[in-house]
């Protein structure tokens, strides 16, 4: 392709995505597609030769567009959110155009220096103390990841790193330590950093699905009386199923007494942190070793773009630390090379759609933004309360409200209640009109409606309370 | 910001990227500013106004800018490119604005089904043979440790994922063997997966860098008789200092008859084996459990795209799967959920890009490309052989060329030989003209030029041979 025709075709994607965020709502939220649907129409073998660029584009269009679930779709309720913004498109404009690699500050100096900018900025906005330094990984589970590792290495004087897991006489069993209503990550990690699952404590959460600090004391205890080593707390700030918030400060003081490493998840949720009315959730955060929160969920930021926290990055460095001569460079004592502060060697250059959002929003922008979906999440929740049929299966603290249909005395079965509910959320998901996930709390089947993305306002969650009202799977009911 | 906004930013922005192609070779490749530099432009703390995209965009010129390296410059001879083109940046925009996570199917089933279709075409463009199941991975890094991971639960019946490294009895001790000239990314893996770095085994080389099969063969016999598990081998497609060919064949068949698994990294090199005339490379390539190539690296698809395959994906979803309610979808058994084949759970819809780059090169064109840049290695290869004053140190395999200033019958010492060429890969560098890195092989501290800039030709090798023969360091000599 020359210039000329990409010059042409930029052009014409740019009006394209314009006019798609125009539109947007003109879309179904989740794709309408059955399995198979996309691959069928898509050759099993690649074009000999090379292909016009318009095909393309139409082929786009016409086979890919439709098997598209909509996460920028202002009525996109389910999961937690992907949200995006017109800067941090333009930013990732500029990011794949330069195609710089910010493994090391050599291969791009501004890609590290901007990087620990933003992060500083992100630092500040959040709240957490002076003293905790950041470094943008590509998602929580590698965030956490990263942090199991540290602890896993701490505990160990990094011996697992140099000898695995075979000391010289006796067994060296680690323990973590999460949540019933932790993230699948977790366990995710716990397996892959050798911990095995058996050594994972899942300490039982209260009324609230928080981690009650007694249950965990008590776990300790009774890991350290069987000659295992408690190594690493992982806390919920906003469990997935329900955004419950872990108790910090009471975790906190028990990680610190048994010399624990503490991580806190607060993958969604710590975007809240930057309004000064919901900073509380930050209380106790001054004692984690790691904190990971994802501005590609909540702050407006393509995804990848996860913000880590570590209390010493010396950990991080020397767990993660590799010095291959091919790597080498003369500034290496003088800079941060980021290839040592986690899993994977190559690393975009993500520092930028940060700056721009940040820069373009300001904080005051940014601070309106979440605060809104806070207030929406809020009405919503509201309107379940005061319909009989309705119920809040959790507390609101934030953004996501957990609710179902469970009519008051009506004495329907779990079973029957899943069924119906079960029913209202394929009814209201196919309708394209909006898109909400469902999850388990406590055994009960649950309806989860999270305001997050960008561009979602009370008329969005006004027509999804309407929808979910007024649907045919209830309606006989 | 408003679309209105957006698209007058965005045309700005297709015709200033553009205008960057265009010019690219005005830029220096090497950014040539000092540790903190840019740092020092930016302020301590984020802006509480939201600012204008103009000022943005304006720093970006004016402070970013100048320290990105740049990767996409066609004198850009550094480390293994990470190239890119047009097609892709296209795509790029379009991945950025639909902001889809592609983490399970109905999250959006055009992700997953054209991943699938795209990879499946790469197969066949490098010969795998068919079984052989494609996922999209960031990095090789991150490839190398899932195989890692397969190998690792595959040897212990899945166990060190459910109890960890603590069989009730017995140490389970695996050991994972590369060659001495292996890349980094191994032994990071080899920790993180809790082998710990004793348990890799440095299979020596041979004259030209490549693992002696004969003593693979003894490191496993002397872990057996020692009551260690051969666990997992990793053999080089290309090693990075001097892109030697591990013998796959005689490696296969050695893991085959000892039932350990294979892993063949090919980061850079798998590109060339869509050249007929390279295939060759793969033979024995049908021996192995998983292979990594990086269409990032060296087929012009922005990073991150990272080609994994494995001959049973069973092992990798058995490693990696996790089943929360959150995530449970009604299609689950009819469709690929790529969250269960790697680490992370989230995952950008990369496959768009590939598709675009293979549809608009077309086989043919990618073809014409790779063979180009080998074939102006060759040349250059050929200018160092010719020329007294230099020597070439590693065989050219393909697109790289190890060499080092060291005029015939001199007799300096290696000290003096590695001063030497260290002022004239600076002096090289800071010119901003083109950028070399360097290694050691065998102990000589060796310049690499690789050709593989999507857009370097002839007249840039030629232009660097110029520039490297009569450069300053070496002028007096």
């Amino acid at each position: 392709m020359d210039i000329k025709t990409f010059r042409n075709y930029g052009h014409r994607f740019v009006d394209w995505i314009a006019d798609f965020y125009e539109n947007i709502e003109s879309y179904p939220v989740l794709s309408p597609l059955k399995p198979g649907e996309v691959k069928k129409k898509l050759p099993l073998s690649p074009p000999i030769e090379g292909e016009e660029m318009g095909r393309i584009f139409d082929d786009f269009q016409k086979i890919i567009l439709p098997g598209v679930t909509h996460w920028q779709h202002p009525s996109f309720f389910a999961y937690f959110p992907a949200n995006s913004s017109m800067p941090s498109v333009l930013a990732e404009m500029l990011t794949a155009s330069l195609g710089a690699q910010c493994m090391v500050w050599q291969t791009s100096p501004a890609g590290t220096e901007l990087e620990e900018v933003v992060m500083e900025w992100l630092r500040k906005m959040i709240g957490l103390p002076e003293g905790f330094t950041g470094v943008i990984q590509d998602t929580a589970s590698t965030a956490t990841l990263c942090a199991l590792l540290c602890a896993r290495e701490r505990s160990t004087g990094f011996s697992v790193n140099s000898r695995g897991f075979y000391p010289d006489k006796e067994a060296q069993r680690l323990a973590v330590y999460t949540s019933t209503e932790a993230h699948s990550s977790i366990e995710k990690g716990v397996k892959i950093a050798g911990f095995g699952r058996e050594n994972l404590r899942f300490i039982p959460v209260d009324e609230e699905f928080r981690m009650i600090p007694e249950e965990l004391e008590k776990a300790i205890e009774k890991d350290r009386a069987e000659g295992v080593t408690p190594c690493c707390v992982i806390a919920a700030l906003g469990t997935t199923s329900s955004l419950a918030l872990d108790p910090l400060r009471a975790i906190g003081e028990i990680t610190r007494r048994e010399g624990v490493w503490l991580h806190v998840d607060a993958a969604m949720a710590g975007s809240a942190a930057i309004l000064p009315e919901k900073r509380y959730i930050m209380d106790g955060a001054e004692l984690c070793d790691s904190f990971v929160f994802n501005p590609h969920k909540w702050l407006f930021t393509n995804f990848d773009c996860s913000a880590f926290f570590v209390r010493d990055p010396g950990h991080l460095v020397r767990t993660f630390s590799i010095n291959p001569e091919y790597l080498k460079t003369s500034v290496d004592m003088e800079v941060k090379n980021f290839r040592d502060w986690g899993i994977q060697l190559g690393r975009r250059f993500r520092a930028l759609k940060l700056w721009f959002v940040i820069r373009s929003f300001g904080v005051k922008g940014l601070q309106e933004k979440i605060r809104e979906h806070i207030r929406i999440a809020e009405e919503f929740a509201g309107w379940v309360r005061e319909d009989p049929r309705f119920e809040l299966v959790a507390p609101v603290s934030l953004n996501l409200v957990c609710f179902r249909y469970n009519p008051a005395g009506s004495k329907l079965s779990e079973d029957e209640l899943e069924r119906i509910n079960r029913e209202l959320l394929e009814e209201l998901n196919l309708s394209g009109k909006l898109f909400l996930t469902h999850t388990k709390l406590a055994g009960k089947y649950t309806l989860r409606l999270c305001t997050g993305q960008t561009s979602t306002s009370l008329k969005h969650v006004r027509e999804a309370w309407e929808r979910i009202r007024t649907a045919r799977a209830i309606s006989a009911m």
